[in-house]
């Protein structure tokens, strides 16, 4: 295959003409490792300055135009300021996130909580989110339960599913008309004994039992070693409750690394599947976001590398040729089957798609133009004093 | 905690009164790896010597009454009369197991097979299956679906589904009225790239989609490194739908090692969550059943001593003291409730158990009492000649 | 077996008479993950409030009479004044450890820094580490490397060996006549791609190179899942070269839970390694240390605790019948050498400890006393204001 | 990056030009797992037949001069004939791979095994391996030891060790002057609790004793789920013992699936790593092998397209810019340095590789020309009758 065939160039362009990637307010902030978080120059000292960061990527890519809030990290006075504001820079508001571990109350769980009167405040916590949904117009509850236990017995594994329920049944019904609660799994971190919520599993029976408005968020780091994460991604659009991406990269645990960093054949795979059911397009309902944490490498660089990674790799998934595929799998032929998704893998998209950001207007090269752009140098500059956003803040 | 307490005591008794564990006949069949199957002395060559060394275990143990059937290894002219000879032996036939990985029609799949053709084939399968229920009187149908994939690509991950979703439905359309289906799961092996169920999620879906006679079965050694299994257990009872365990015990893969052999504290915490829901009981409808191979080990011996260890864990999971265990919880006492738990893990209940088993007329050591009754030095003088059994037969 | 045998009981009793188990000065202090440290009541705000602390769990258990230092975070103006004042509470200095992981100049790495600078830097921090060795008469320098790398070509795997292997010639040829270097491996954590020191390997050439009086330290938690770690203690013990156990528990990764706690079978294991080549006495060298974070649990009794679990499984390990064990495995009687382990690993030694420690005039229920000291009390009513320690001092 | 610039083009046809993989004898027979082993029509019936299989690889990739041989699989009355057989087809005898787990004495053991006698039988057996050497003027011998325990106890992990570095000195005793002793490891399988050689690390220390002549293989497949396989590379590279790799890939065990296709971003880093130390030249000593099993797919496109999958990713390596590289990690640019390698990864080699094969008078697209050659047609008629190959013969 050939990425210069006009059919090829018309494919990914048709495809990815309504394809966006979400960037996460946090990703510009520091973060780090339980031993150390080092700080970087230049990182945005309140919601404004990491609006602005993300603002950058989509300058740069043209595919990154909205944004998630995380609260309280990102709580503002005003929250139509900070939405205006987001508009002037050519962004929107994305998902709210909600914070459910790091209050000092919820050291041994929040929604799960054996006391009622945590799982209240953990509930109440939503609420507020809810309330900066209709501030911002995000449509997006985005829920990642922390909760769990290190240590047998320590608490009942069936209870905390019945307070579980029971606490998103009064999230979900707080939501409006038109907003989604978005539930995410994990399989261990920060708690190592067990999760709450620490497979797609559990998060699709909870979804089911709430109502058409919540949905599973797939993280791309959150699976034991060996997981095939394209089988849940088809699982899930199966029952019609893929409702977002947390894309990123991990070689063991939950790195967070750039996406497609550490295994760009299993991104490949993924949206794969994505493509083979539809799900790029703005009508399968599913967001496609990033979540990850730039621990010692520029952050701005970091997301816009990450942005470029996930569009070359649905570049790729665009490129399997569907009939052909379709035909060798139903021949049992299982060497040209997979022949054909390793044609499509090995195909140099980038040319292509430097082709077709140069006819939106936007730089051949993101990466370079960043760099020349002079911003990074700029809000190291400017950005002195006041303090440094991280995951406290 | 001592285990002489009176009310433990009682506590134990009461517990595993009706507790029983069905054994496969595979079990005394030779097993091995794909590198090498050694054959030992005295192994059955057709099912009925396969029904009279599970009754040894039976005998010395008194707690598995029931043996597992696998069609085709275990095909008779008339199942009436291995049904009867089980019942002179002083057993039962358990479930009736179906094979969906040895037919060469199989390579590509059974009841995922692209071919309509194979499907029908492998649903024919099962409903001679469902004959030899009728037949012996079994009442669960147990199917692991070995289907799956070595390559990306190889065929739709979707489409398998869609097609496995069907087999399924006319697999359970001819169940009779008082049949289970029980569906088990496999994270990987015999297929590398994906499995068509390898989640508990995979096999509660289609269940939940079948009606309520289909049910999960959920094999100990089937899943990811860290999977937390008493999770997925207390999952699977929330909703109604864990239908049998084949227990076996793994370091790393699906190893099929006796039960308890490798982490016996799993094998506790599983049991505990059990008894936590009473599921222990015989109307919880659960099927205690144990699945392993016996490469290496005397065969009989091997099953005697994995009956042996799960009573003894058994035990020390009725010995937690419920009511202590959810003050601690509710009070938050991590250490409190997380040392109630190992209290009556590290109680020696060997001989608690010793003494119940005198009490019914059975030997305290079933062990040294099946070496001292002769019965494998009597089948390796009088099985000679013959086809010794194993996975082929 | 029983654990009333007067044998059985002079063998643990003679065992574990001079056995001893490190503590670390830093498992008094507030730990948590990357996404929330919990503080607590009563943490020290010192080293010498930690040493206070560590030695009430020698107090109670009679076991742990060492505590090992962290430098920097165990810095204080005069050393001497601070091993004086462990005297006092009845303790001595352990090893002091050396930090790589919490200076801004160690991003990219410390002993394996491309910069040279930076790789002088971190061996000067350890001419400071042997000074405060000298000063506390401490005999081990404990050096676990956190270096490595979070993405592919992000720097040379192989010359960071060479750098590492420079940079430890330096340390090891400024110790003491009766100094050692430890040097830890970890698997992964803080980086994620590769760490510079990942296997048990990599740590033995190193020490290899360096000489007689560099060793390994093997902590429990730092391994691929699945990894057998008694099989790393014989090979370690084969080779003369095990310096140091890091004891804790973990489910997934590098837990730091409390030992024994996740998989006590596996503690037994390792201890009966040891036991087989008298490794438990002191004239082998091995120094037993815990190394773990009480993130959400009483610290105090949280390391009495994990002193109680190592004395547990090592009075089991005690119990095993060597030369019973010998002639089964010389037999291949598979069953009969694993039922000799299981055996031990099943008998109950709690009644037994605690006749022997009351023998020593210790409590029988070291976790009872300690409750009833009204310790914890006091330090959450003296100690307000003030900074709690924790990883950052 | 263009692999157009005429610059790549020769680092890559220089890189590649004395760059070869050997290939397995065993490829081209039956195999399959413990479930199943599915025959394929035209598979052959004796080594001159898989030898023929062999040379049609390096008919059309020109890069598979050699033929690894398996005994006793592979075992002939005149071991002359078979070489002189393999130089008609155009290949040579390659490595020598003796066979320690097919034999009922070696159920508990081979060269680990408790009884002298077993052991002895095994170091015979490479003594006839030797002599096979010999005969067909092979250099290598090469043994996977498959030796390890099911249950702990069931022998002492040390004892094996001492009897290992005993059974591998006699063997080593008795190689030619010319001759090396590959040895491999492997985490796990057929033995689940330990191997007697699960590590690089043991591999490498055993090799140590024996002396210059004992090198380490590696095979892609044999390691726990996480491990950086590029940083054993490096670590043997450095010690110079790096003897062989086995190629092939897997998802979670040791899959043996076709190498590249599970990770191809791995391989590369594998073969990156390789190159930046000269190793891909043959002065390095580095036999570079494919071990894999054909379970579903052809069996000889399996292996072409194995061989195209190693050429592919060894380009990709050859294109990496090291002196940029070096700058790059020097200077701490985190995202340049792995830009560089990603750079070369996503480059599309394989118009490159076709034009260069054609410049040698192979054809442009093997896959094809193979399967338009007829011979998997010829094969299937030709090879009616007689028994076909796989593990057993």
């Amino acid at each position: 295959m050939t990425a210069h065939d006009p059919d090829v160039t018309l494919r990914v362009r048709d495809g990815l003409a309504d394809f966006t990637i979400e960037v996460p307010s946090w990703a510009y902030g520091n973060s780090g490792t339980r031993f150390k978080v080092f700080s970087q120059p230049g990182v945005p000292r309140d919601p404004f300055e990491k609006v602005a960061d993300a603002a950058q990527v989509h300058r740069f890519t043209g595919a990154s135009p909205r944004v998630s809030l995380h609260i309280p990290w990102d709580r503002v006075d005003d929250y139509g300021t900070l939405a205006a504001y987001a508009a002037d820079q050519g962004v929107s508001v994305g998902a709210i996130n909600s914070n459910l571990f790091q209050d000092d109350a919820y050291m041994l769980g929040s929604l799960t909580h054996a006391d009622k009167a945590v799982r209240a405040k953990a509930v109440a916590h939503h609420l507020e989110c809810i309330e900066v949904m209709h501030a911002t117009g995000s449509k997006d509850l985005k829920v990642w339960l922390p909760d769990g236990l290190n240590y047998p017995g320590q608490d009942s594994l069936r209870d905390r599913q019945e307070r579980l329920a029971d606490s998103l049944q009064q999230v979900y019904a707080a939501l409006g008309e038109d907003h989604r609660l978005l539930l995410e799994y994990k399989f261990f971190e920060p708690y190592f004994y067990s999760m709450d919520v620490p497979d797609w599993g559990t998060s699709l029976l909870h979804c089911l039992a709430l109502g058409d408005k919540a949905l599973v968020v797939l993280d791309t780091g959150h699976h034991a070693p060996g997981t095939n994460i394209e089988f849940i991604v088809a699982q899930l659009l199966r029952h019609g409750r893929l409702g977002a991406f947390d894309f990123n990269s991990r070689f063991y645990a939950d790195d967070d690394l750039m996406v497609g960093a550490a295994d760009p054949f299993q991104l490949f795979r993924i949206l794969h599947e994505i493509v083979q059911q539809d799900a790029h397009l703005p009508s399968s309902g599913v967001n496609f976001m990033l979540d990850q944490c730039h621990n010692i490498e520029p952050k701005v660089q970091g997301q816009i590398r990450s942005v470029l990674n996930v569009l070359e790799s649905m570049a790729k998934a665009l490129l399997v040729d569907r009939e052909a595929l379709k035909a060798a799998q139903l021949a049992g032929d299982v060497l040209g089957a997979n022949g054909l998704l390793m044609d499509a893998f090995n195909t140099d998209v980038r040319g292509l798609l430097a082709d077709q950001r140069e006819e939106r207007g936007l730089p051949r090269d993101p990466i370079a133009a960043y760099k020349a752009s002079g911003y990074q140098d700029q809000i190291a500059a400017d950005r002195v004093g006041g303090n440094q956003a991280g995951w406290g803040a």
